[in-house]
């Protein structure tokens, strides 16, 4: 027998999950690695396995252990706090799956608890916290110096103004302010097409450009708000992968979007097996 | 019920692998694209369908009604001949699946039938056929020029040995003389490290650099046999995606190398359903 898997995105950011209800997958950095690798192995952004909560000993102290926890691995192998993107995937996956009877329920993570509601259409809305403007910063594309807010969603981000995204050059990291962003920054290019509807390119720190980041949708709309002199309301935000919506309140903001399954099986035993650090 | 899948690959060259025994599949281009999409889909360099011959019905006369014929498909959607790696991940199925019950048999393909051995080990050898010298030419690579030998396998490529493979810069297409190679050539450049054994990096005509070609690693033992002065031999051949082995013979020549299985499974049908052109 093989191990079980998943294959599905959230705005083409991909996503191989591993139903390990009983926590007796030997998960390695090696094997994560090797798993996401886009030609050796099934290729992903990254891993999701889905885990009883009190199987994880580090867990924060809000995710109780009747969850589910989503275990998320980066590509790379290193272990990850939370994923917007695929926090959908995994809650829809848990629905789809039976493993959760109810559509509203809340996902355990290592960023703590997150309450999630799955649409009959598929979409999720998850609740991804509070966004704060933190003040004004710069961004650079090449001889361009372009003003932004800076946001933070529990991660850092810089959401710039622009005319047009497709002139933009993402294929290097944007320049930035390393006093203001010490520990680096996501970089969000909004063209605000409307009051209630933006188009977004991001440049994710360490990644590059990609198709989709949760958060960064989150600082999108908090960013091009705040530039209103507003602090609640909400936008569609349409990304090289796809589109969500995004509702910005007091509080918390809520992030809806699609949850695509594209295969499942199994993995194939003598392979994973011989995955070795 | 979804549509049954493998995905695996032959020294990182990469496939999904589709069987439709009864030819029932209806593999449009638009899912072939989606589906070899690396984030929206499973992602892969090409499909291998897996199709009686009798169903194909300009098979190339070689081709008679009992074989398997491999479907090939770049992951544009175009329809491709042969695949020196995909053609051995195609054998080992057959055999692991019990669709042929020899280990030696020919596959039908838009090229022809191709003979394959299957090892115990799970290493396929392939028939690949002859290749010829056809003269002299030289590449660039920046400002330094590199003189090759042309070889024919069906299709065009240069040889060049170089003392390192490490510092070339392959991002960009090498130059070559287009009166020689008037349909655009495959370059390999070499590092010759024994009598029977190089290395080579691989810069494939309209893909880029890539892990391997199997087309390429004939060519480029014959290349290295051909400037001493030898017509037959054999020689390892490490690529970046793994190792392979091939003889070159009179009349033909042989590959020998791994094909790997790394999951199997269903694609989802409501996605499948989904793809439109």
């Amino acid at each position: 027998m093989g191990i079980s898997f998943v294959k599905g995105h959230g705005t083409e950011n991909d996503f191989v999950l591993l139903p390990d209800l009983d926590a007796s997958l030997d998960l390695t950095a090696a094997r994560v690695r090797v798993l996401c690798d886009r030609r050796a192995g099934l290729g992903a952004d990254g891993v999701l396995r889905v885990v009883r909560a009190k199987a994880i000993e580090d867990r924060p102290s809000d995710v109780d252990d009747a969850m589910w926890f989503m275990d998320y691995r980066n590509a790379d192998g290193s272990v990850a706090e939370m994923c917007g993107n695929g926090v959908r995937v995994f809650a829809r996956y848990l629905v789809e799956s039976g493993l959760v009877a109810d559509h509203e329920f809340p996902v355990g993570s290592r960023a703590g608890a997150r309450a999630v509601v799955v649409m009959p259409d598929g979409d999720v809305a998850v609740d991804m916290g509070p966004a704060r403007v933190t003040g004004e910063s710069a961004a650079t594309i090449g001889s361009r110096t372009l003003v932004g807010v800076a946001v933070d969603v529990g991660n850092p981000h810089l959401v710039c103004a622009v005319d047009r995204l497709d002139e933009l050059d993402l294929t290097t990291r944007p320049g930035y302010d390393p006093a203001a962003f010490p520990h680096g920054v996501n970089v969000e290019f909004v063209v605000v097409e409307a009051a209630d509807r933006i188009r977004m390119r991001v440049h994710e720190r360490g990644v590059g450009e990609t198709r989709s980041c949760g958060t960064g949708t989150v600082a999108a709309v908090t960013g091009v708000l705040h530039s209103r002199g507003e602090r609640t309301g909400a936008a569609t935000v349409e990304v090289p992968g796809g589109r969500v919506r995004v509702e910005v309140g007091e509080d918390t903001s809520v992030l809806t979007g699609p949850a695509a399954f594209v295969a499942r099986g199994e993995l194939d035993r003598a392979w994973w097996d011989g995955i070795s650090e």
